[in-house]
């Protein structure tokens, strides 16, 4: 539940705009690493002083500011002062419970989304939230913790593969949401893995443990919903805007990033439904069990039923010597063999009717 | 249900516009209090008679009124036929069944919405109705009873905390909206708290209680999003807004305030996805709870229904003095032993098929 | 059934604007009344003919003409034929299986919409059809039978309460849609009551009569709907219209009429949804009261079937005087009360078992 | 199933634009019948050749060509060319599973629809595409099979009744239409009446069968909703064009069709409503029905195996001369009487056990 | 559930624009075929290198270049160097887990979408990637693998059949969709018939397999639709274009392709609203089937518990010579048939029972 709603009774009765970091608090100090580049020249530093950021504010080469943890809001307000950025999208970057958005300015352009990883200890996937300031020369992002879904574009910058080094801060900003989108195809990946697992599991062996485990899917799924599907809006906004941020040459790659969020939302939609429908496959597997079990109680209880009578009425003690009336059977030579006929008789009949009746 | 549908008999068949509250009987008098602020000045006062609010309409200053109670229509009479305030608007004001609404005129803009408490007493969400008048120095508030939502802006007004005393009135409207909207947070973490530990003693432990506590839940839900869900457009219509009565300079913080309502909608969304399944869950776990009720009586019934036939064969009364062929068994030395073995291997056979059946 | 399809095959077949009357045919005569009024004058007269309405299309006061019954067609044709409506109106009129709708002309707007009622004998909501014509200066207005409704109305104008004698036709027409859906709330508390007693008498007592009456509410649910529905649609066009005959100042009420239309509509859709869960509330019910005679049985049969099986040892037939192996119990001095602790051991051992699963 | 998709095989492959008949072959000879008129002249004649209609084509009359079996291309493929009709609207007259929709271009419109009627024999409802090809003074229309929905239009043709005679080709196109869509109402009176009964049927004598039934309900209803749907936006279509060949004087017909379109509508969603939850009703009556066999097995176990057992004990062959603790009650005077009261007290005890339980 | 979520990972971390085949590896060399023909002309032949098609780019005639097989990306990439297409447009062609769309520019429109087969050996549909690049004088197609769809245009060509060699490339590329499309018609009519017979066995003897089987039909639903969705778009994006690449004359034949699809999607979800009830159809017969198991265990249990009973009562080891009370029937002379007269007089009186409450 607590991905849903995380704890925001901090903030409440704040004034608007109030820093305050409702995620969990991390221990280690944030990590701040630049990398600076133009098309000839390359640069990658980490530096201890978010001071240090702010010569590179004023150069022409492309510079990316990357915030690894985001907890020391005095770091985040420092950078906002110094570039510019309103005290309200600095709230909205400390606070990890805010829903994915675009806000535009005249001066930059602020997106914040979630990327998603599984927690394989939980067994659970959980989101982290990236937030973008793409700036004119420059984008600042900002993670909750170190991930390695960057390393990749780090990678091919350093080695000038592609067409990073010749674009602009545009084009990287469109690098790192691609990154994140490619991402989310991964988890999806996983947790399509894990539906087909769950699927045939219940057909099989249905215990009242799945109940967990498909309730745990269905909250992944509202919680994977909610993540992803503002992020249509943000790239359709990254699509229709008119800031100069944008270039052209960079919009057929965003619409190239559109098609892979509409992508993304229709298989959340599709795993939906497959999971929508587990509850009902495991009802009607549990439902099955239950027939089968009634139906070895019922053969059981209707072939000895009949014949525990019958071995009922010859254990009454009618004295044959009072009367020639009184159970004449057991004066019968053959009465023992005579009852049992009766008894295989019935259990004959019986299973015939089962047989018949397709419960054999 | 009441939730629903307010007692709204009485005003039926009256002439439009004519003030009747329909909301229970408070005993307690009003209470207006009056703040009245700029950058440097700062007064606040309780009055006992509306018409000390007067004066204040033509101050510079931003002025606050504040009714809490409103089932006094004189008072609410007054102050609108002083603040020139349409009488439809002031029957929207006392009746409390209003849905959340924006109407705007040139003079001023009324906005009515709910606000959100939890009664612990009667384990229920409950909703009071909050009517904010905006006009260009003034805001009028009227709620139902006295609350403490507001206190912190109160507070924050007093020590010249923030940008609020620097901001107009429709900076504190949106000030106010604000605190409505983070208390709805603190609401649906309370509700989706009550939902996690529902759905754990669901899975665990179902007892008949929880159909009703379930049917409770879907109705706050219910009543949840139908008090919700028209403050989107409310906002939508504060930042759609032509009226001069809204500064450009507060845009930036209704688009906050909008991105924090479409996040509480999400998160009811959410909420009532889960609460919508929890029927399921619950008929499964009954269901999983009754499927081992049977197998227990199958599997006694179907060990001990066997063999009480073969003690029944042994109790007939044949007299193996007749006939050799009767009952043979009973003159056997190990005759009785011979009994206890078939029983003995038929129990043994049938724990061995409920082990393969995986019943055991 | 018939609630949702009126027998048209009457009307099958003939020429488009052929007056029928579809619904059950009335033995009395329509009952014709006149009321007009303007600031200063009012004069009310039923007329039995409806010619002598006539004379008050040319006076320059407002005139309400109010015919209850049209099940005379002949009536209708000729105020049709006075008042120059189109014949597919008139049609409408009598067609009293239409569906709301608002109809404009140069000369008048046609709105036709359903009035409810709660008919006690047959413990369910009816609709009967009202249909108003707003001329420049004139109201026709028809429905299916009397109805006290517009009393209220009447009693208003003759006395000069409210705005009503000082306002013109379109003011008129807006109050009797408000009586009209302010009816509608009072059928929606009715409504309401009914499914809170229903449901929990479901979740308490769940008895076969239930289905019946759920099968009911959700009629009446699917009924109002698509009686109410259609009214937004009908008073949004009446904001829109750039008709004449709607004056600027009747605006601000045709919006007050907008938002108890979309209060109605949320209303019964919150109803809706409390209906549509019913059926599962009732399964669970029966599901709960089905384990607990399961329970019972289980319990019962899981302790006596065992120690039957021990009396049934202990009567059978073996002699021990043949062999000291053949049942030495019987010869035991305590062989009795050996038997009894046997089984009362079984019975506790039973007993414990099911409190440790919590079914006692 | 062959209901949703008719075997269009046999086009795969071939040119667009092939006249391909997808229906059941019919063995008649097509029949062509004229009716040629203006307010003065009327002409009926049925030929046998089709070229016999051509001269019609230069006339100043409206003349209805009318072919009722469509399995000759010939003969629509000669009407296609002497009237100049574009191919692909050929291969959709003649493509019976083709979806309703409208064609305008600027010499006619053509609207493909669904004729529905009720085959009695399989108590199931079909459908018949009907072709009308609107000129401008000129109606083509083209039916599967002969049928008498039209007949009460030729009959008013014929006797000058109502203003068809006065009107143009597109007043006789309308009137086509709305003898059509007047027929949907007879068939949804139908199923509606069928429903109906199926409902108390359900309730109170649910049977295997039944399912059958009710699946073939929901498919009626997917079928009904397939074909009507799609006549909105034919009829929307017609109100929106701008072509000559419609003129403004029938307007306000076309839209008193399209709310009869809409009411259509409306009625098969609320029978769909209906339909969706008889399953439910069905589910919740077997539930029922189990439960009172379940009641009857409990009561007659819970009472029957205790007092068995009862039985059981004074059957064990203890001897009460071997010991007195040994069955004293065998030696008692009342002992037989002793032990008929042990079994009449618990028989009570269990009635009385019951009947608090509301199980009696 | 591979079908929803192909292995992805592979392109993660890779540049935009990276050609990466993600389909299975297809061992043989792609076969490349060329079609050139204009009204006079024909030429087709099978090249071994693409650089063979390249002299075609010029010809004034119609060119259409088929490429089978797209796992070689370095034919697909000398393709697109010469012709000219953006490097993002390759990758959506070699990435086979593409949504469909259709993708613009100055110089050609691309258009990808998925061609549907029935693999009769895994019983399941399949889908195929196909990406068609319409040139001004060109067509390229790209398929997985070599198919039979297109067979019949090839066909059409060489014959000079219908008005394919009359007409530009843009007919060529309606013909290719229109084929693509007509062929949904023959998976969804394979489909149809498995569902219709897929009903009729769970009315009639529903097994725990059906639920495989259901679940499998309810996965290919969702795929299908994930599939034939987007094409909706890309017919209406052919319809809106301003591209000079399609023809005015071309424009009816793209209308009629829209009204196919959208007749395709119509039956989808007609499909699909039968599939989603077939899992309640199937708990509704597995319900019938307990139902009546439950009854003849109750009618068995219910007949032979009392008169059991009866038997146990006269096995009762009271000595009538002790007292005249005990089992005095034991001494009567017809104390047996008194019993057995009983025994059926309660087996008569149970059946009675049965036959009132309709269980046998």
């Amino acid at each position: 539940m607590s991905k849903f709603i995380k704890k925001v009774s901090k903030t409440i009765g704040l004034a608007p705009g109030s820093l305050v970091y409702v995620g969990e608090k991390e221990l280690k100090k944030p990590r701040i690493s630049i990398i600076d580049y133009d098309q000839e020249n390359f640069q990658e530093k980490e530096v201890k002083q978010v001071e240090e950021c702010f010569p590179f504010k004023e150069s022409t080469t492309i510079t990316w500011i990357n915030i690894d943890g985001i907890h020391d809001t005095d770091i985040i307000s420092r950078i906002g002062k110094h570039f510019d950025v309103h005290h309200l999208i600095l709230e909205d970057i400390v606070n990890t419970s805010q829903r994915p958005k675009i806000e535009e300015s005249e001066k930059y352009i602020f997106i914040v989304l979630k990327m998603l990883y599984f927690d394989e200890k939980e067994d659970e996937t959980k989101a982290e939230q990236v937030s973008i300031i793409l700036g004119s020369n420059c984008i600042i992002s900002f993670q909750e913790r170190e991930g390695d879904v960057f390393n990749p574009i780090r990678e091919r910058i350093r080695n000038n593969k592609g067409r990073i080094r010749k674009s602009g801060a545009d084009y990287l900003a469109y690098v790192l949401l691609d990154a994140i989108v490619d991402n989310y195809f991964i988890i999806l990946e996983k947790i399509g893995e894990k539906i087909e697992g769950m699927e045939d599991e219940l057909v099989a062996h249905p215990t009242p443990e799945n109940l967990q485990t498909i309730q745990n899917l269905k909250r992944d799924m509202i919680f994977l919903r909610k993540s992803v599907w503002p992020l249509r809006e943000i790239i359709s906004g990254l699509q229709r805007t008119d800031s100069d941020l944008i270039q052209d040459s960079t919009a057929i790659y965003m619409r190239d990033l559109h098609d892979h969020t509409i992508q993304v939302i229709d298989t959340i939609e599709s795993l939906r439904d497959m999971v929508s429908g587990m509850l009902d496959i495991y009802m009607s597997s549990i439902s099955n069990k239950m027939n089968e079990v009634m139906k070895v109680l019922t053969i059981i209880a209707t072939i000895f039923i009949p014949i525990t009578f019958v071995a009922g009425i010859y254990g009454m003690n009618f004295d044959p010597s009072i009367s020639k009336l009184n159970m004449p059977e057991l004066g019968w030579p053959f009465g023992y063999i005579f009852a049992w006929g009766i008894m295989i008789m019935i259990t004959i009949g019986m299973v015939t009717y089962f047989k018949k009746k397709r419960w054999l």
